[in-house]
């Protein structure tokens, strides 16, 4: 027997509703290295019909892919909502990312027209040559001194929503729809892309607008330091527009101290970046009234407690861990000390737990997997590789890449982290499957980086590993086994892997060994070479 | 182009992770007339699966409703989750209604089986006569002395329990699959079922747990005062089961002394109940160490600012308002003061602005239609015919009613409440389209009483009006023109309705007139006969 409600699609634009009228006067201030502008989300909505007529008037097809190539501000927010209120996909790309690998997502993604930020346009133009899929590249000015080029396929963003006719209601889009596309670097191999759809988008914001989650409130005013580009900026611009928060963005300008001056000055409620950035902000929060702070989220990566106690010491207000990856929206896991343990706790104690990813978030589900397939137990001893089902979690990857072993036969996402869970629910990741680094919130993969250093005629073998970093949470490290008597030294590895990798995945340690240790399948033995040079580098 | 992520369902079932791991310990709490029972969450999963094997046992077929005559209660929560979890439809049954109508609602769901509380069984037994549907009665013991008939039809519900084999899994349930049934008496005419999916169930639930709705917590001891036959006692089970919040379930007793001791008892954080009991709990809040208590919430009618603010003395909380119809699941609108307003009010001012519905839940659309269909402007002044849409609206009633007029074409519910909204969405209820009186939460309709008491042949004729009632928020005054010279008594109209119409339908006023005010078109002028009532009767 079938219910009988409404058939209304969970689609972003029933977000423009609140845009239009409730929350008409709030807003959305982006940093500029000329200053800051603020625009209300009444002007927001209005330049979101336009852009979607812009979209319409340069006939990108339903369906096809937008590429956007930007820092977190207004305009990106306005592709944010344009792209997939009109049917369109918005493919946000990491534009970080080394060269080769750019190309290949935007070609893999066959985006049909790419949004790029002035300052980031050196990086995109070639694209339009080398990607055969684009037909125009749209600039959007952020205040960069980059020069034009003159191009026939070169927009001016701002020229076109003044020419553009604005739409005048979205229709209605089936939930299932495509919206948003982003690839993840967290797996081996080529950059796999996750394709969201209006329904898990939705449903990803009111989850975060919930009491036990980020309780995001039309009171709040949020910062995602958290790139667009990574995650839809773990889902925060959505559902500050849901609830009808003001949102900062930090535009171009990521410097620590004039993230600190924003946060202060916008009297910023809630924020969220990776450790890296959290720990780049600790010297310049000393004078800093943060007094309007009420929470802090790290994630993408491990979060130390003593980096957590420093902020707290500063602020009063402790960093809170989260937990998840492209493939789930992000958010699964969103530190929290449930009720039966908190009375016990001193403040030290509740900052310890809140360095922990926690429990999960109401529509995911969790289970830990042992060696042997069996399920462990959920006592917060036994360890399993952490596996995700719902409605917010990826079933596949974009374009069917043959990438099966990242989903059971059952159907649940295979994170990769290993992990206990308590009876209350918190998850403690404890170990990882997968052979990656994990930088300042970006994957490196070891198994690339080691299949370089491998194509070194001097270089017989070479493993590379993850390290804890103060800064960085890990750092690669290359262990190298020289043909003997090649002269080979770590300076000419490293100037190797220059324009091979991404700058940023360049190891900067090198080790040179006379061996490398096995397991008895003859795989490199990471877990002991981990240990070993762990206690070394200490 | 379609998204790639998970094909989860969004249903009851996934409630049952949390009951049997994270939330294992929290409990329900249900008094009885013998004292308080605690139950764990852990317990309650294995009841419901027992239950579900008892459904399955009794033969109950999928999609089959199962009604439900039960005060709050751990058994009727439980009801609650195996009944939609295994593929029925809970039909819970307001057994306050007038006999006839039970019998009609029983008969318009066909009911398969029946659960009812012991004390509730005088009123229940009778329907297995008169009610083909039904073929078993299953009674749940509150310590009621009621006899239990010699009759192979009734069983006990522990006894079933304690037998069944438990259902080990529950199958995946497609969201659109029906779960809940409620009729609702606040239509013209014969009571109408609304029947609820998964779907509806679950996004409301997600809904009351967020930040700006009622934040609804792992932290929170709710209670849900409005019975579990009104709305799914307005959705609050699901979302304390959902968010894993502790519940506290008033049972049969529902004297206001003993609610208050309770809320104390249990420390209680969310309470939620008409106007009427709230009122009748204020003289019994003087020595209550309601300290724990973060939010009480008013619903299903108007909430008086006097009460507000005297609750407010007492326990340092104000009153919340809340709007909501059986059709909407019935959370529309959750008070809740602006953030561009806040900072200018009063202590005195908030209370008064929480006593208004306040604006809409991120889900529910709404618009003010005029009297000549046009929209009207949100401006705080215009007035229209509020209509909703969203996916916990009704698209119908149960069993395709006639009642065509309560949707419009383009497929949104028209409430029969006249409404402002203001700029910043909150909306104030200013008038009623529908002909009926709200008494204590419950509907009572003017026309069914108008008609009884036109029956008599004394009459000449009849308007029933609602008037304000400190107690009840209206109460429903007769207005009766007597055949000249009949003798016709108020007294004699009165005894008239008894055993005609439910108890308190019986207006406690009924004025006789010489002739009754009427509009151009020769119907009763009610607006002109409330305003001269009720200054004469203030």
């Amino acid at each position: 027997m079938h219910g009988l409600m409404q058939d209304r699609p969970l689609s972003l634009p029933m977000l423009m509703d609140g845009l239009e009228h409730r929350f008409s006067r709030k807003h959305v201030t982006t940093t500029q290295p000329s200053g800051t502008v603020s625009t209300s989300y009444g002007d927001v909505a209005e330049r979101v019909r336009r852009l979607a007529g812009v979209l319409d008037h340069l006939d990108v097809p339903a369906g096809a892919r937008v590429g956007s190539f930007g820092w977190n501000s207004q305009r990106h927010l306005e592709l944010y909502m344009a792209v997939p209120c009109s049917g369109r996909v918005l493919h946000t790309v990491n534009h970080r990312l080394f060269t080769e690998d750019i190309a290949y997502i935007v070609d893999d993604a066959a985006d049909d027209v790419l949004f790029v930020d002035r300052s980031l346009l050196d990086v995109v133009h070639p694209l339009l040559d080398t990607c055969p899929s684009v037909r125009h590249l749209v600039v959007m000015d952020d205040g960069a001194p980059t020069e034009l080029p003159t191009d026939p396929r070169v927009h001016d963003y701002e020229t076109l929503l003044s020419a553009a006719r604005p739409v005048a209601a979205f229709e209605s889009v089936d939930e299932r729809t495509a919206a948003a596309l982003c690839y993840t670097s967290g797996t081996t191999g080529r950059p796999k892309g996750v394709l969201y759809d209006h329904r898990s988008i939705v449903l990803h914001a009111m989850t975060l607008l919930m009491a036990d989650t980020f309780a995001i409130s039309e009171d709040d005013t949020v910062m995602p330091i958290v790139p667009m580009f990574h995650v839809n900026a773990w889902g925060l611009p959505y559902a500050a527009l849901m609830a009808g928060a003001n949102l900062v963005m930090p535009g171009p300008v990521m410097s620590p101290e004039r993230l600190v001056r924003e946060m202060k000055a916008c009297r910023v409620t809630f924020a969220a970046a990776v450790a890296t950035v959290w720990r780049g902000m600790l010297p310049h929060l000393g004078d800093a009234d943060l007094s309007a702070l009420r929470r802090a989220v790290s994630g993408g990566g491990a979060l130390p407690v003593s980096l957590s106690r420093a902020f707290h010491e500063k602020t009063g207000v402790p960093l809170a861990s989260s937990w998840g990856m492209t493939e789930t929206s992000p958010l699964v896991c969103s530190a929290r000390v449930p009720s039966e343990t908190a009375h016990s706790l001193t403040e030290d104690d509740r900052i310890t737990a809140l360095a922990d990813p926690g429990p999960p978030t109401v529509l995911c589900s969790l289970r830990l997997v042992a060696d042997d397939g069996s399920p462990a137990p959920r006592d917060g001893r036994h360890r399993g590789e952490l596996q995700v089902a719902g409605p917010t979690v990826a079933a596949a990857y974009f374009g069917g890449s043959p990438q099966a072993s990242a989903f059971t036969e059952d159907g649940w996402l295979r994170t990769g982290d290993v992990a206990t869970i308590d009876p209350l629910g918190v998850v403690r990741i404890v170990d990882r499957t997968k052979d990656l680094v994990k930088s300042g919130g970006e994957w490196i993969s070891s198994v690339e980086l080691e299949n370089e250093i491998m194509a070194m005629p001097d270089v017989l073998e070479a493993a590379v590993i993850a390290v804890p970093d103060d800064k960085w949470g890990e750092r690669p490290l290359a262990c190298v086994v020289p043909v003997p008597d090649s002269g080979l030294t770590a300076e000419s590895v490293r100037r190797h892997l220059s324009g091979r990798v991404a700058k940023w995945w360049i190891p900067e340690k090198v080790v040179l060994l006379d061996g490398l240790p096995k397991t008895a399948s003859g795989k490199f033995a990471k877990a002991a070479l981990r240990r070993s040079m762990t206690t070394a580098s200490g």
